[in-house]
């Protein structure tokens, strides 16, 4: 049930023809409150897109009440007529929900936007708009899978998670098979909760989850200009966590979809964690996680099934993390084939044949520790990122 | 006659039977003087090959009469065995230069050791060492072409350059396929001249060179364990040019060793200048241009003959170049395809049918200019790495 799980949400996903394919390509997710608190984080980017533009202020108001969001076409690098075009989105998402049966009290500061797909190439407006109404008369309490559904570009799945807990819950959608990089990529995201919290608290909780979640999945290095994740409270279960207790279910519903967006990632055939242990500080280990993950030549020997664990050392070499060459440990998959920074078990023991590939490094350095996702670079992947836009 | 084109200097390249191919694998270059003045740059790694600890010694002392250079193996991440082999190397070298027909007053310390190949394997000294003994034999005042073979790994053909002055020269030999990225990378790189030049003026000359030539090519990111760019001077040309007249000559042939390594990138379809234009200062320029240069989605964009200035313009987001994101101007092969950040020229008047592709970025904050020479990411690239060493 994703989104709508919590109570007082209601979500829809329609085929609008921006999508080639006939595929759903506009999604809604609306709070019906009592609450309408919320959060977000954006893209890193400094190339951002007009959603995220124009969503930045909308969380600025501290209210949101609904998000629209299309597939089909990012809305990034469209200059002054994208931003327009946005600000139309939101204004035309406003009049149409407080008509018709939704009779909802918004206006377009209350509405969140975000896009996805190709970059540099202005909406089909004529498309989107009509694709607002459907969605609006499609919004249904069981409508959030049909919302993942709609968000989805190269995704080969949909993305959903639940977090049930005592009376309240919380829910989540995402979208991301490309451009997955540190400081969030292509990756659009919406949670739910029902548990009635103020915007500082449901900031609180976003931040440190997408922290330790989003923020460490990396598939290609890529940043994008329009990730997005939104987190919405609707209060409607009349119960008030902690701090603490809605940071550990929003990261579980992170982690979820964290995971499920880096399995899915474009054309790979493994799933590695690069476990970094032993690190001075947090930051050094996930310096040295990222640095390991974003090294194409340490994916490519993923690809093909090769241990190789010298192009692991020769990445760590590029950091700035606090270790000696002599001293670092690595294992994959259990084996440790480096110890002191030189061949030590057999690499022929490594048994690469399956999907899920650990990569340990034990920097010997303190006792801090941090986990990178990220995938193998395979020949699909070089396949598919030729011929997106072709 | 690369390295051997300037007076001074000997060469060879023989068969020692590291390489299963049994090609040419030991290569000598020796300085016959009257000078033995030298410079180096070496790898920006930290986690470097045991030649290089040995030769950042032996460039300490400030004289370097010969240079001991294998592929087949990069002894790095060999550990203390491995420091022991390079010296022992080294020993054996100046044992053999002694002796027979080339009686040359050598100790180790005079001897630069290099090597490339598979990182994190021992050297099979029981080869390398009679290897040496035949390239001593071997070494010809014709030699260089027969030494740029020798340190070729999964080069497809030999590096070799020359520049020529009045009554003094410039010559060179290089390898490097891959694992070619900033600060220098799988690179060696031989340089000799029989110009007379102290080791500041050595060093100047190397330094000012190499910044604009080997630091700004990049194939793929990955820095690497044993880079060595070394300059030796032999004096027997009696001839003293300026520190700029040497660093023109040193630029020159750095500048075509670097194209010529960048061309021949392992599974390189497309030749690519980034040429970024109207940064605030140089760093910029050459952060913009390595960021892009080094970004996966825009790699297999050219690949597929894609004129994608979307990801282009997501690369340039991530750097922290001062730059407004309206106010970019991006041309592919001259077709300003992007004025202003968004979408101008049709993207359609861009012809990638041919190998050398030239992406202009006018950041349009100031004068200053940086180019960086890169490939695409294609399927060969992938096959290469992924089966190296398997």
């Amino acid at each position: 049930m994703s989104v709508t799980q919590p109570k007082g949400f209601r979500a829809s996903g329609v085929a609008a023809g921006l999508k080639a394919s006939g595929n759903p390509d506009v999604a809604l997710v609306v709070n019906d409150g009592p609450d309408y608190t919320a959060a977000a984080v954006f893209t890193g980017n400094r190339v951002k897109a007009a959603p995220v533009l124009w969503s930045q202020q909308v969380l600025k108001g501290g209210i949101v009440r609904a998000v629209v969001l299309n597939s089909g076409g990012a809305n990034a690098c469209t200059g002054s007529q994208g931003f327009r075009d946005t600000h139309a989105t939101a204004e035309h998402t406003a009049t149409v929900l407080r008509g018709g049966a939704n009779r909802m009290m918004i206006g377009p500061g209350d509405v969140a936007v975000c896009s996805t797909g190709l970059i540099g190439e202005l909406l089909p407006m004529d498309k989107l708009l009509p694709g607002v109404n459907a969605a609006a008369k499609a919004l249904a309490a069981d409508g959030g899978p049909r919302a993942a559904e709609a968000i989805m570009t190269t995704d080969t799945v949909a993305k959903t998670s639940v977090a049930e807990r005592e009376g309240w819950s919380v829910g989540g959608i995402a979208k991301g098979a490309g451009m997955l990089a540190p400081a969030l990529a292509t990756m659009l995201v919406v949670i739910t909760t029902d548990a009635s919290a103020d915007n500082d608290t449901l900031d609180a909780a976003l931040r440190a989850a997408t922290r330790v979640t989003f923020d460490r999945i990396d598939a290609d290095g890529c940043m994008s200009t329009n990730d997005t994740v939104l987190l919405m409270a609707s209060g409607a279960s009349n119960r008030q966590p902690t701090v603490e207790e809605l940071t550990a279910a929003v990261t579980e519903v992170c982690h979820d979809l964290a995971q499920q967006l880096i399995t899915d990632a474009e054309g790979a055939t493994k799933h590695i964690a690069i476990e970094v242990q032993g690190a001075a500080s947090e930051a050094d280990a996930v310096q040295v996680g990222r640095t390991v993950a974003g090294n194409n030549l340490v994916k490519t020997a993923f690809f093909g099934n090769d241990p190789n664990w010298g192009r692991i050392l020769a990445a760590v070499g590029t950091t700035s993390a606090a270790f000696e060459p002599d001293r670092i440990d690595v294992a994959i998959n259990g084996v440790w084939i480096c110890k002191g920074g030189a061949a030590a078990e057999d690499r022929n023991k490594v048994d690469l044949s399956g999907r899920d590939v650990t990569v340990t490094i034990n920097l010997r350095e303190g006792e801090m520790a941090a986990t990178i996702w990220t995938t193998d670079l395979s020949h699909a992947y070089v396949h598919e990122n030729s011929a997106y836009s072709s």
